[in-house]
C-alpha cells in the first residue's frame, strides 16, 4: 500500500557547455517528486517532454509529483523554459526508490480524560509554505500553549505525509480511533483568504457546531462547506469504516489560490497576522470543546431570585450588563440536562464565553450542577 | 421569595414656600415604586439624586420601581425638573413595607373536560394603560363572552402581579400545572403596533401553531419571535421545571415603544379599535383550540361520490365554491388519524374555519368520525 | 358508484331549413358529454340555455360534460353562436345511458421481481390531445421500449377513464396495491410548457426523489409542487386508505393553459419535440428506479489505492476525468449500507448516471458489493 521510499541527493540539467541550467540545489521543486534515477544525454525535444512549467505565471516553478507512474521530470519557470535552445543536454537525477520507512511525528498531551482531540497536519510538500508549513507552525504553537494548561481532553497531534501517513496511522491505531471525540485537519492556515470550515462527514458533530459557532461570532466573513471525499487527510479519517468527527479548518482551501502548488506559495504569501488569526480561531474552538458541558438547573421551577445573590443586572441598564443578565437567564432556562453550553449559546445567539461565564457564576451560587449523564 | 407588601398613602416634595411641587395625589407615577418611607428636608442637589426624568420626552413622567434596593425616589417630567431652583425641599413619603398578602385574581370557567386553557395577565403597573390595563380589559371581555358558550376546555384566568404572582400561583398549584394544555400571556394588546407572537419554550406546541395560523390568515402583517427567557410571566410558566405550552400574544412588545413605562402609556396611546382587533385574534385562536380535533375518513379507499350527497361543487365554478370543495377533498385526504384539523389547514393553506366547516359537513354525511386516540 | 354507460350515435341541431348547423359528425366535442337523449323543436331562447361557448376564444369549441346532472347540451364556437338567428330549431341527440361495462386497458411487463412500477393514464376526453392522447402516446412508446429490456421491476400500465377507472381498478386489485413500489400518472406531456412534477402524498418517496433528481439535472427550468387532493387519478391512488407512492409528471398542469378542455387542445398545440422531451425524462426516471440500489464498500477503512486498479484520474486534469474520479470517491465514501445511489447522487450533486457508472467500475474491481438488506 505504502509506496517505496524515495530519496534524492542531487539533480540537474546541464547544457553542452556544462552549465547547470536547472539545479536541484537551488530549489528542490525543480525535480518532479518521486522521479526515478536517470543519467543520459537528450536533445531539446526529448527534454521538453519531461519539463513542467506554468505559462500563466511565467516566474513561478510548479510543484509536481508522479507517485503512481514510474517517470522522471523537471519543473522550471516558464521564463527560463523560453530561453532553452537547441542543444544536447545532460539530465541527471541521483534518486533512489527502495523499501524504507514511513516517518511521521506524533505528540500526545495527557488530559483529565482519555477522550482525545486529534489535530492532524501534513508534512510532505517540499518548500511549500501555506500548503504545508503553515499547518506545522500552527500545531507547534498550539502544543506549546496547551502543554501549559490543565486540560479536560487529551490531545494527539499528528505530523504525517498526506494520505499514506493517515492511512498508516489509522491502520496501526484502529482500536484507538474510538477515543477520538473531535478532530481537525490543520492546513492552509497562513494565507490572506477567508476562514473556511469543511464539515466532517457526520455534518453536525460537536466539532462542526463548535467551529461554526466560533466563525459565526468572529466578526469576519467566513465559509462553511459540506464534507466531500476530496481534500486532505479528512478523506481517510472520514472514510465510512471510521467516520470520525474530523473536519478541516483552513483559510483559502486547496487549489483555490493561484500560488497553490507553486514556488509562489512562500513567505511572501503566508503572513504572521493571518497565522495568528488562524491560531486564535483554533484556540477559541478548543476553548469551546474543553468547556462544553451540560448542566442542571437546581431551581428549575420559576426563576431564582438573582438580586439577593448579586446576580441581578438591570436589563434596561448598560448593554454589557444586559447581555450578562440575559446569559444568566438563558443558562437557567435551558439547563435541563438536554442542552450543552454550546447548544445554549446557539439558541440564544450569545457568544460561548458569555454563556460559560454565566454558568460559572451560577455554579458558584449553587444554582447549577454539572449533568453527568 | 415574595417581597414585603408595600402600601402608600401620600407623598410629596414641597418647596420652602410650602407648595407641593411634586404630588403623589396628582399621579401615582410620581413616586418610585417600593420607596421606603422618608420625611426630611434636603437641598436641591441631594433631592436631584432621587429624581428620575426622561430628557428625550420632556413632558412625560417615567415609571420606576426599586424592588430589590431599599431606596426612595420621585419621578417627574423633565420640563418640571428644569424649573427646580436652589431651595430647601421637604420630601415626604408615607409608605409602609410590611409582611402582608399577595392578592391576585383567579377566574375559572368549567368546560367539558378538565384540560385547561390558561390566560394570564399582570396587574402591577400603576396608571399604565397598554402595559397593564389592556390585558385586564381583554380578559374581562373574553370571560364575559366565553361564559355564554358550551366549551370543550376549561378556562383559567389569572390576574396577578408580574413575576411574584406567577411564581406564587405556580408554587400553590404545582400538581395542577399538567392540566394546562395551552396558555397565553395577555399584555400590550391595545397599542397601534403590529401583532406579535412570542412562541412558548417548546416552540411548536399546539398553541404556537394555532396562533401562527390565525396571524398568517389575518390579512395583516405580524411578527413571530422565538421564546427567550426575558419578558413577562411566560418566563416562569416556561421555566425548565414546568415548560408549559404558554406563549405571549401582544401587539408591540415591551420596551419597543417609546411610551413604554411612562405616563404616555395612557388612553391616547391605547385605542378601542386595536383592543378589538386583539380580541378578535384571541377569539380566533380559542376557536381553533376548541375545534382542533382529529378525524377518521370512513371511506378511506378512493374518494366517495360527493355529487349524490350534495357535496360536489364544480371547481371550475365560482371561487368560494371551489375553495369549499377543496376543503372537503383535503379533509377526506388527510383524515387518517394522524392529522388534526389545524394540520390539515396548514398543509392545504386553507383557513381553519373552512376546514372545520368541511369536517362538519362530512360528519353530517357520516363520511368522517372523530378519532379519539 | 360507476355511472351508467353512455353511448352516442349521432347528434345535431338543425335550423328550420333543415341545415345541420351543429353537427356531432364534424366534432364529437359538439355534444355535452353524458347528455341524455333528446329530440324536439325549440325556440332560439330555449336552445341557448343548452349551448356552451368560449367568448374569450371565439374560434374554439369548449369540452363539457354533465356526469352527475341529467341534462343535455351542445358546445360550439362563440363565432358560430353569434350567427344564430330567431328560428325554430330541431335538436337531436341519439344517445343512451344504460347498464354497461367499464372498459380499460391494462398491460403488464414481467420483470425480475414482483415489485411493480405503475404508469397510469386516462382515456376519457374525446378529441383532446394534450389532456388525453399525449399520455396514451407516451406510455405506448415506453412499453414498446421497455419490452426490449431486461427489467428489475415489473411494469403495470393502466389506460383508464379518469376517476371511475382508477377507483374500479383499485377496488378490483386491493390486495395487489402493496406490490406497487413506485408510480406515475402520465398526462399533459406534449405541450410546450415547463415540466412539472406533483409529488405523491408521501412527499419524499423514492419516486419523488427520482423525478426531482432528473428534473434538477435536466438543464431546463421545471416546477415541483406538493401533493394536493385535486387533479388526475393520483387523487385515488393517494387516498388515505391506499397512500401509494404515486406522483404526476406532466408539462403544464391541467387548467393552466387556455387550450385546456377546448378544441384547441389539438395537434397544433401538442408537438413531437415536447413529447420526445417528456419521454426522455420518463426514461431517465425509470433508469434511476431500475438502478437505485445500496452498496457496501468492501474496503471501508481509508481509501483503496485507485491507481494500481486503473481507477485513478488526476483531479487536476480534464473536467470529465475529474468528475469521474469524484464520483468514485463519493460512492466509496457513502456506500455504508445506508445510502442508495440516488442518495449519493443528491448529496454529491453529481448526476445519477455518473454515480451509477462509478459503482459499476467499483463492482468490477470488487471494491463494492450490493447491500441486500
Amino acid at each position: 500500500m505504502v509506496p517505496k521510499e524515495w530519496n534524492i541527493k542531487d539533480a540537474y540539467v546541464k547544457n553542452s557547455k556544462g552549465e547547470r541550467i536547472i539545479d536541484f540545489q537551488k530549489s528542490n521543486l525543480h525535480v518532479v517528486g518521486y522521479s526515478v534515477p536517470v543519467h543520459k544525454k537528450v536533445s531539446l525535444s526529448e527534454l521538453r517532454e519531461h519539463l513542467h512549467t506554468l505559462p500563466d505565471h511565467p516566474e513561478w516553478i510548479p510543484y509536481r509529483t508522479s507517485y503512481y507512474n514510474e517517470n522522471w521530470g523537471f519543473c522550471l519557470s516558464y521564463k527560463k523554459f523560453k530561453t532553452l535552445e537547441e542543444d544536447t543536454y545532460e539530465v541527471y537525477i541521483d534518486s533512489s526508490l527502495e523499501d524504507g520507512n514511513l516517518t511521521y511525528g506524533e505528540c500526545f498531551l495527557k488530559g483529565e480524560t482519555s477522550e482525545e482531540v486529534l489535530l492532524s497536519c501534513h508534512a510532505c510538500h517540499p518548500s511549500l509554505c501555506n500548503d504545508n508549513v503553515s499547518g506545522l507552525t500552527l500545531v507547534a504553537l498550539l502544543v506549546k500553549y496547551l502543554s501549559t494548561l490543565q486540560l479536560r481532553y487529551s490531545y494527539r497531534i499528528l505530523i504525517i505525509p498526506g494520505t499514506t501517513g493517515s492511512i498508516t496511522w489509522l491502520a496501526m491505531n484502529e482500536t484507538n480511533v474510538s477515543r477520538v471525540s473531535h478532530g481537525l485537519v490543520v492546513t492552509c492556515v497562513g494565507d490572506p483568504g477567508t476562514s473556511t470550515y469543511k464539515r466532517s462527514r457526520i455534518g453536525d458533530a460537536e466539532i462542526d457546531k463548535a467551529v461554526e459557532h466560533v466563525l459565526r461570532h468572529s466578526g469576519e466573513s467566513y465559509n462553511v462547506v459540506d464534507f466531500s471525499p476530496y481534500g486532505y487527510d479528512e478523506r481517510q479519517y472520514c472514510s465510512p469504516g471510521f467516520n470520525m468527527p474530523v473536519g478541516c479548518l483552513s483559510r483559502t482551501p486547496h487549489g483555490q489560490y493561484p500560488e497553490y502548488h507553486t514556488s509562489a506559495d512562500n513567505l511572501d504569501f503566508v503572513q504572521p497576522q493571518y497565522l495568528v488569526d488562524s491560531l486564535s480561531k483554533y484556540l477559541a474552538v478548543l476553548y469551546v470543546l474543553e468547556n462544553n458541558k451540560k448542566y442542571l438547573n437546581l431551581n428549575p421551577k420559576c426563576e431564582p431570585q438573582l438580586g439577593k445573590r448579586g446576580l441581578y443586572e438591570k436589563i434596561g441598564g448598560d448593554n454589557e450588563g444586559k447581555i450578562r443578565q440575559l446569559a444568566i437567564l438563558w443558562v437557567l432556562n435551558l439547563s435541563d440536562g438536554n442542552n450543552t453550553l454550546l447548544d445554549i449559546s446557539d439558541r440564544s445567539g450569545l457568544q460561548f464565553d458569555l454563556i460559560k461565564d454565566a454558568a460559572d457564576k451560577l455554579l458558584e451560587h449553587r444554582l447549577l450542577k454539572e449533568s453527568l449523564e
